[in-house]
């Protein structure tokens, strides 16, 4: 394909547009979509997403990104050039519910995520076969608490070796250590199982039932060093009431867990999500 | 009318809905609607609320209640009798922001609710004339910190007065100390402004932008002693973005408040809330 | 276990509830669950679902069904007892599509939907391998218009072989015949792929992006002998906008279709959906 | 304010953006906001929608657009300039049922919906107290079938007099012809009871129960000459049940009437609709 993404984020000023759009053009480039957001008009920052296309992409890519460091510079531009065609590695981290990494490889079957999925990795051995079955590379590490440092060295190893570029946590319950997370920022997606910040933490479907919400939900978030503080890239909620258990919380919440993460991590192999701080902009 | 709803819960046990269903039809008694929950089969409590209509029920009530009251005996039952003809007395406290009144009062013209708004009680001017175009009283009482038990004192004297029998707080924006709620026990209802238990106490729209919630949400609750943690009625969200700044975030949560509390509201007057410790069986 | 539904239909008069759970009482049944509902309180239909549960019901259950007889002669009863240990042979047609096959296979397996799958018949060859690795038997029978009388004879042959009681149309794209209809009454559940009544037959997603709706859904009906007009079980939607092609449609779709059937399935196989008319209850 | 909005549709082809960004930039306009759309990247055509700020707006309107015409020329556009401080002259049209109109006075009063109301026009005399205490002028216009041409003429004399540039028919129940239609080509917002295209036409709340959906649902168009075959321009659904009488559908509905008319019209107000064929695109 000769399509390609370009992020961009400086300080708003006057003829951002402008500049990005004529260089586009008179690379021989067609926008086909393009979304902006000026966080505040009066000395904010502003972003932008232009999907373009462009006769003989594969060839100009040097050309091309070279041509536009001067207008980043002349705005002060942190930016990105995306192809469609350099598809992402990832990797899949699960643990024992295999409802969130079941849709992932479901949807990827479909082709509505196109990603690379390198390999999974799990401290169990329940996937094994599914993951098995459709050629797909699978490690079993157990886990837990005390061995965390050298469970986390064997599988940065992998991830080296397979050029992980996204790691999704589909269910994995193992808290990630600050120097592993610093090895992949805003590279790692998480599904969690409450509406955040409502429930951070441990077992939220029995504290939703404590508490006795009407909605229940769940959270689809980049890790950083802060438990389930991470910024948030898509939420969903279902309606429940007082004659359902924990078991049916978790069961309703699967639902909600499997169509959240899907759509997070389908945004993001589009390149649409941009981390903003604590938060994402989802163009 | 003849219709009444009789509210029943006590240890579960074989022969309940017999018992009560037999004691209806033996008193002339027509099953409307009937809705039960057991909060676990095995030792746990049993909660039923039946509607029925009766020929004659104004004449009859003393006799059924006195006769109920074998039944009730034997199966150890907390239980009411509430008649659809008695309507109950209610007084609404509201701040600056008119918009929860306002769709209470909205759906009260429109029959949707129930209800003898005997007064409305507010800490600012601003909706006097709206209230009093109803010819509804209007008392002004200006509220702080400092003077909490004053104007408690003033409000319960004029709850009195009223012999009112269900307060709604519809965005009053001053705490209530427990000495004033223990007049009114599972009678004062509540909307806060977002998903609780997510930002539970004060500005939550500032912090839901503050933390890039992508929905936000309002909870109506019973007041308890606990700020913000009684009984939750109903909750509703909507889907909010990146673009939503906090003026926007209010804009939209103002809509999910008052469709929120206006339900919570309905099923009250309709005796369809149950409160079973910290939580509601909303039948 | 020993637990069962019982579901009636009769004229509304007083007392039924009462000669119901009398019934049971002293048949040493607990009910667990009750829903009730009036057509119309004056002259019309009533209907009850009641699930108990009866120790040693297994030995139990012609003496009950015999004792039930008099009290439904009395009442002018339509009823059924369903028990939960008696579980349903299912049959699943299916063409070229998978999502909707596939969903019901994956919640069948995580025991969310309790079916005996007896066997799936499709017109094409496609999910012969995920079905039979469940080891579940795959009937191919290719089918069209000009063949539909001898199609239908070996698919009915094979349904009789394997006592099937409920049939499942997952995106199964040819027209039934009334005659394979009128084997099956209120048996057989399809899912339509638009929010009917709107785009009846055939491409709705087409006819949906040709009228521009802002929402697009899915409909679960009980087949009858006129194209999507059966009872109505279940509906969904999901929001959609002008960006999105007739390609983008239907994959929102496919996440529609996939809920809303597996919910319409759930709630038969507990006996919760009772066909009234050309509409359902559902308890 | 120096803000404005510019509106473009032209056949679709590389530079666009390029083209309007450089002169906005030219002339000292800050872009705002902006979003564009392709029907078809090859031969369709392309929409766009800017909002911009420009200090001394009001003074540079006549050069600006005369400027832009070359442009314009250049590339076969239709366009539109459309300044903040332009607030539309609306009239509302009502009939019995108030839920509507009394949406869009209180939005309107919140500074939701920013319009000069100048009229309301009616078939009935109940909204007038509630009208005029606005201060808005209110004409009761007896209609039916028979002097549709005559209630017409006299509709159109007060629309011209107050320089009408928006219709809303807020429940307004009678059809308009062709004729009157034609004075303001998609300048009439109607809301339509009913999911459309289901329920197209008279008495929807009531075919919907007959029918027995599990949804209903409301629509908000232009109006055309074709009865409620006009452009979409939001729709909305709430959940029903087998309880749910006639009755209970006109209560649902007419939350669901409410809130997707207010949307309709704001986003109409906010020059965010363009109008495709028989397609709406909102930006």
């Amino acid at each position: 394909e000769d399509r390609a993404r370009l992020l961009i984020k400086c300080p708003d000023q006057p003829g951002i547009v402008a500049a990005v759009s004529s260089f586009l053009r008179d690379n021989g480039a067609n926008i086909i979509e393009s979304s902006q957001y000026s966080a505040n008009p009066e000395g904010g920052n502003f972003f932008i997403r232009m999907e373009f296309e462009c006769p003989g992409l594969r060839g100009k890519r040097t050309l091309l990104e070279t041509a536009f460091s001067d207008i980043a510079q002349q705005f002060n531009m942190e930016y990105d050039f995306l192809y469609v065609t350099d598809i992402k590695k990832t990797a899949i981290f699960v643990s024992k519910e295999p409802h969130c990494l079941m849709e992932l490889l479901w949807e990827w079957q479909n082709g509505e995520l196109i990603m690379d999925i390198e390999c999974i990795i799990s401290n169990y051995e329940d996937s094994r076969e599914a993951v098995e079955s459709l050629g797909i590379p699978f490690y079993y590490i157990p886990a837990n608490k005390d061995i965390r440092k050298q469970v986390e060295a064997q599988q940065l190893e992998i991830l080296k070796k397979h050029n992980i570029e996204l790691i999704i946590l589909a269910r994995y319950m193992q808290i990630l250590t600050p120097e592993f997370v610093s090895h992949y920022p805003n590279q790692i997606i998480n599904i969690h199982h409450s509406f955040l910040p409502a429930f951070i933490g441990a077992r939220p479907y029995e504290r939703a039932y404590e508490r006795g919400v009407k909605l229940i939900g769940a959270t689809s978030h980049y890790v950083t060093n802060d438990l389930d503080e991470g910024p948030i890239i898509e939420q969903g909620v279902e309606r429940v009431n007082h004659r359902d258990k924990v078991v049916d919380l978790k069961r309703i919440g699967r639902q909600i867990e499997r169509s959240v993460l899907a759509r997070a991590v389908k945004w993001h192999l589009q390149d649409r999500v941009i981390v903003d701080g604590n938060k994402t902009i989802v163009f």
